[in-house]
């Protein structure tokens, strides 16, 4: 171990600056759901076993990190923030509903890491519980958009689809239960390996060939301009599920416009299937075509859960924005304003000696009192190893105070990157460094929103 | 399962007035961590086990939750944030010292859950790393005694000690290596049990009477208001280990002093020892007297831990503020101030019916682009039940759209606590809510500073 201390594979460490900027992602996302309405609420990182498992998939089970407590009961780590807020949800019936609130934290996938997925990720929730209406499904929709563009992102797509759509289809076609997932297994992955691509995985998985002909017949895009939607009501035409699935996607995109969500940010997308067996209406996916990281969010409608865990159902809808993919786009296409640093020092007191402490004490007292995120060096090394230290870390201002400034009542500044400096007084000290910081950050900042 | 969801003992949920105050407490920590030019960092829950192990102390470590991942590599949750950035700080050679980072997070012990003791809790931690001057110490002291003076508190004492004085009296009075924690556990319960009851737990121990009689003598208060490290330093002359621990922790209380940390709220206390096997040197805990809850921050010095985790020894000192224990004292006291609310809501725009949705939404946009919390009101109910949402969620503003209103050009501002209703022009609703957002806070709000 000690010549080798390690992190675990799929986890990571965030140093200053890369936490810096999760900070202000997180901080701008906790802004735009509460301007929604969202409360945040907190759940612990280890639930019971039973309250985790048979509700995401066979496959998403055995990815739970789970183990038996010192009491010997069965735990796992949550795998999402969804069914913690379903047991949440079922255990406190005083909660008032419709019940909006978001979750920023982490969860634990025992999966295979790559590039974009972590063993320990973040997501970022929002849901709304005791709402049928497709104003909920639009509103969680909306807010997830507008998260997006207070970031800087201005090219994504919202794919929209619906599972009454995919089971209106399979009842259509006679499909049996046990051969519908693998269907939408293959299709999911539509964009990833081409229509050739699923007609092989469908074949393969024991489709018959016709069947396999008529899947594609109806989620073919239609000819010539006619809304997706509208074709898919023909040819869905008398399959009761299927059609309740279109007029809530109808519905959907209606309010999404009157919420002022521009229509070339949102598309009905048939392949988008998503994984979790808990979806049971309209689902959703954001991605994006750069960099080519795929999606950074999904979510539906999940009318069904919580009844699982507790005595009463509850319809419930939400969107998770993973953080980890948001910070990957934001890194790739240097959508960081200027204002994020890589450091939250703005302002290195230096110490002349030790009998001149009280001196540096006292100037940074009086900047931090202002607001200013102030270090006095610590330690005993010499001025020059002072400015150094504020360069590694590339701290902007450095405030020197030597005998002779303090005799005089003065300070010396020094703007770190152009080394200049120049000799304030005290009482004007505050102003030169509010300036000085000004002054790292261009004057017309990155536009946020 | 289905009819009783449940949390696990020692572990918590959230709903959403808790959370908001969870929120306000850990933003104020963080400005006044940054405000020192603290950085964040962020570590994963799950550790290596052979990480976490022989650090705390046998009894400790037997608290870790530990287990085998899938892989079969044994692991556990963090079970404090020093270790895990004990290796960091190993792992990362790149990080320019002195590094002084914050981090706010879960740990996890399997300890008997009681008041203010949870198996899930969170630590506010502040930590420099690569300085062996007392100037540090006290930085670490200075912080925290700044951010419970933000938080409003008023009334805390530092508990101040040195390790090195308590490896000095072992020193000098012969005491073997195995007899000394023994000594220190029934010590450190002197607030609780009193004289009488540390000397029966010291003969219990089997500590002879008369070693009992010298550390009684040794830590005696001294007699008409002598200093207490003058008085330690006469009786400690001598044993240089001891006369080291003197000295710094006047250093300390010199730069603590320096630092206008008033010095009623500092105190030597030569009883209180810490329980974690890694301090080295200065150690230092928080109480109140009021609420009963005991300490609620605790840290010191540990120059020879980094040295467990990888190849090179790093000095450095901490201290970790109890995030639960400090929202016990604020709920106690009644210390959060009233922009706290129960809910992150400001106003609830009705919606009138289906027809009028988009009025209702073209309203909220425009007050959240001001930056308002705004909700639409999700459903189909009666303007009386969403009303009564309003109220039971302690929605203070409500905002009515009817087609009277809509065909006017106007809307009717309802506050919910007097009951007023007004009709204001759409033009002037941003400010009719702004000062109805602005009434909700008394004019002099609790004093925060």
């Amino acid at each position: 171990m000690k010549a080798t201390p390690q992190v675990l594979k799929g986890m990571r460490d965030f140093l200053p600056p890369r936490m810096i900027l999760r900070h202000y992602v997180i901080d701008q996302l906790r802004r735009v759901f509460e301007r929604f309405g969202f409360e945040p609420i907190q759940t612990p990182a280890i639930e019971y076993a039973e309250t985790l498992e048979g509700k995401f998939g066979e496959e998403a089970d055995k990815l739970i990190y789970k183990f038996d407590d010192r009491g010997g009961r069965s735990v796992g780590l949550r795998y999402d923030l969804t069914v913690p807020l379903a047991r949440v949800v079922s255990m406190y019936p005083e909660i008032v509903k419709p019940f909006k609130r978001y979750q920023i934290a982490p969860s634990w996938r025992a999966e295979r890491p790559q590039k974009g997925r972590y063993r320990e990720f973040y997501q970022c929730d929002v849901d709304i519980v005791g709402c049928t209406s497709s104003a909920a499904d639009a509103e969680v929709v909306s807010v997830a958009y507008q998260a997006l563009r207070q970031l800087g992102f201005k090219r994504f797509q919202v794919l929209i689809n619906n599972r009454k759509i995919l089971h209106g289809i399979v009842a259509k076609l006679g499909i049996s239960e046990a051969q519908a997932p693998s269907i939408w297994r293959a299709v999911d992955k539509w964009d990833k390996i081409g229509p050739a691509g699923v007609r092989s995985e469908l074949a393969a998985a024991g489709i018959a060939s016709e069947t396999i002909e008529q899947v594609f017949g109806l989620l073919e895009p239609p000819a010539d301009g006619q809304p997706i939607l509208a074709a898919l009501a023909e040819r869905l035409d008398g399959v009761p599920m299927a059609v309740e699935g279109i007029v809530e996607l109808e519905q959907i995109m209606s309010y999404l416009s009157l919420a002022d969500v521009p229509s070339e940010f949102c598309r009905v997308d048939l392949h988008m299937v998503r994984g979790l067996d808990y979806y049971t209406g309209p689902i959703f996916e954001i991605v994006v075509a750069e960099p080519r990281i795929g999606s950074i969010a999904g979510g539906g409608r999940y009318d069904r859960l919580i009844g699982l865990l507790g005595p009463v159902q509850h319809p419930a809808v939400g969107i998770s924005l993973g953080l980890d993919r948001l910070i990957d786009v934001i890194d790739e296409l240097g959508m960081a304003p200027a204002e994020v640093r890589s450091t939250v020092t703005e302002v290195l007191v230096t110490v002349f000696d030790s009998s001149l402490l009280g001196e540096s004490l006292a100037v940074a007292a009086s900047l931090r009192a202002a607001g200013i995120n102030t270090e006095v060096y610590l330690g005993s090394e010499k001025l020059a190893h002072q400015l150094r230290y504020a360069s590694r870390k590339n701290v902007p201002l450095v405030i020197i105070v030597g005998p002779e400034e303090a005799s005089r009542g003065v300070a010396i500044v020094r703007n770190m990157a152009s080394g200049r400096q120049e000799q304030v007084d005290r009482g004007a000290l505050l102003s030169a460094i509010q300036a000085g910081i000004d002054e790292q950050v261009p004057s017309a900042p990155g536009e946020v929103s």
